[in-house]
């Protein structure tokens, strides 16, 4: 009898360690000697049957795997509606895994991608096929349930705060009165923009002013700690998330509305506060909206974080065959100076797809900033600059490996 | 008689690399053993005074002081008006520099700076104070005359050319037609825009689309490009310079004055391109507006910018003691793949306060791109990542010197 193969399928929008995930599934299941496939495009390519086989890859491509940014197979925002909408798509699936005599299914993604496994995890039930099923987090917002952190959020965080970190010399270089906005991801959660704090050596260091979703939007505080800061120290920096919310519970800034990924895409809170800030300060402000690049940088990922990454992806392996499914490679932390954590298993069920929040301790809402306890959970994950192939002109190497279709 | 002291001063916004000229100057200064002082906040230290010592620093501190971004010495906007307009400013100047015996006076700054450099080649003539000027040459727009390439242009195009090359790895991976939009700095001049091209490996490659200034902008032209990128591979990456002009010679998108430096804040014509495209061809864009980061991100520094920035230093301190006066330390490029120049003594006077466009050789319209001229150009700048000094935290240790004043 031959091994049973394993699938493996990333899902969402990539991070800058997504593929150091990738790269520890397929190590893993060398080591124990089960071929790895993966899906193209994630849930999207595996109802299509779109799949590749990792196995046809050179131990030298698997080892670059994990210096490239993006999905390696690639990803959608396609996810499996449940059983009672569409059937059709769960028996599509059954027959591709039928096919190929794949019973281990391993997810690679965020709180839409987990809340798939977790409805995945009744496979059997709803069309008689076995099928083991686990989840590996992957979110630069940092927003799933059941973990502490989530693999590419550090990666995205040190990215932010050391373009605060030099932006905040760069600031105090001029003698001229300044204000620097830096508009982080976050649709409802504040980490990202949080994550920037970590910038600061001393209190009151850059950024002096923190907005984040999770503390509701009091102008006048506001205004009050920007001038503070900029009599102070002739500068504030503020580091804001897309999604901070009014009073009122909404969104600040909305944009349109993106019918294929099903949420608001947001952006503009940045040039927002900077609107407000002229009318009641008469400053004008500097705006970096900075967007996709903080996913992407994985010339700036945290050595921390890849390890977590690609240890969410090896253990996934090892638990699916031996011991756990139905369940996330989670992190559980550790608190201690030094990065320290375990991988536990949470039920798919008990994450879901619901939103994370940074917790009140977390948040010092009266001072717009970040509390002591936030920068202990911060700061060890930034450590360690990762290795970055150069090129010969000087850029990440980032070609993309060429996957064998199965 | 004891050695006459070199003055130095930086002068408008900082770039990741401007500290490696003042580490050039102070190198050079200690081997000729003269004593090297610089005004703190460029021209606007010099008019009031305010002094430093830099041979009370350790050779510990002249070492770090390269890795750091902005301008140590600190920097103003204050440019010195012509000896008609203000002849009280230009005997100030006199005054602090014959209490301190300063005859030579360094000017490390872009447009506006060397400027006023030129302007100064006049000082004995209407004080009557023997002075030799020479001028460092700084900007990350790259926009000076008399010089094939500017310290601080190279390592702000690396930052941006790298994140242009993992975001395209990150569009890529996505099942999603996706239009992703760089907003670089660049009032008047695209040369920063069409840096980005580097980070194509090949035609074709992100950013699909580069809009610079040079080129006057055809909406049907750009919307056929970008129709074209996406049909072809599903995304279109657009780097665009923030004072791209219509027809009319006008900047397209245009915010507040700022009556402090004299120039107009641009900036907003991403987020006016992405309308565009919205309206025209119905699809939504993401868009980053770079800002500030661009010319403080110092980890991402070139080597051969760090090379030519403290080479413009040094040279300057060698050749305004014995050589040359009234003249930048400009390069001039041997067009060969690896990085090489020349530093050559250009007159002051025919640099000025004018604006380097890209020329016309550079610049594809037809295509909107650069051209393989360009292309040759840029690459060599890039090469070499720089050394950063990362602290225990993971971010680059930006702790100040502390300068002892005069």
């Amino acid at each position: 009898m031959t091994a049973t193969p394993l699938l493996y399928l990333q899902s969402g929008g990539p991070t800058a360690v997504l593929n150091a995930s990738a790269q520890g599934a397929i190590e893993a299941a060398r080591r124990l000697d089960l071929p790895l496939y993966a899906a193209r495009d994630g849930l999207a390519g595996l109802v299509k049957g779109e799949l590749v086989d990792t196995t046809r890859a050179t131990d030298a491509e698997v080892a670059r795997l994990s210096t490239l940014p993006g999905a390696s197979f690639g990803v959608s925002r396609h996810m499996l509606p449940t059983w009672e909408e569409a059937p059709q798509e769960w028996l599509a699936v059954r027959d591709v895994l039928a096919r190929h005599n794949i019973h281990h299914l391993l997810i690679n993604g965020g709180n839409g991608s987990i809340g798939c496994a977790a409805r995945l995890t009744e496979f059997e039930q709803h069309t008689g096929y076995p099928l083991r099923v686990i989840g590996i987090p992957k979110t630069i917002d940092n927003d799933l349930m059941g973990t502490d952190f989530s693999p590419g959020f550090p990666s995205a965080a040190r990215f932010l705060a050391t373009q605060m970190r030099e932006v905040a010399v760069d600031m105090a270089s001029m003698a001229q009165r300044r204000i620097f906005i830096m508009e982080t991801m976050g649709r409802h959660t504040g980490w990202l923009a949080a994550g920037t704090a970590a910038a600061a050596q001393y209190v009151g260091d850059a950024p002096q002013v923190v907005l984040v979703p999770e503390m509701a939007f009091d102008a006048d505080l506001f205004l009050k700690k920007v001038s503070q800061s900029l009599d102070e120290r002739g500068h504030c920096a503020i580091a804001v998330a897309e999604g901070l919310e009014g009073p009122d519970g909404k969104p600040l800034a909305e944009s349109h509305h993106d019918a294929v990924y099903g949420h608001e895409q947001l952006g503009g809170v940045g040039t927002w506060l900077a609107g407000l800030i002229k009318r009641e300060l008469d400053m004008k402000s500097h705006v970096a909206q900075v967007d996709c690049p903080q996913r992407a940088a994985r010339h700036l990922a945290s050595a921390v974080d890849l390890r977590m990454a690609h240890q969410a992806g090896s253990t996934a392996v090892e638990w699916i065959v031996n011991t756990h499914q139905g369940v996330m490679t989670a992190f559980s932390r550790r608190p201690t100076v030094t990065p320290s954590w375990e991988v536990v298993p949470v039920p798919l069920a008990d994450i879901g797809d619901r939103e994370r929040r940074m917790p009140p301790e977390f948040v010092d809402a009266d001072n717009l900033w970040v509390t002591p306890a936030f920068m202990d959970y911060m700061r060890p994950l930034l450590s360690g600059p990762a290795v970055v192939p150069w090129d010969e002109h000087g850029l990440p190497d980032c070609r993309p490996i060429e996957w064998a279709n199965l």
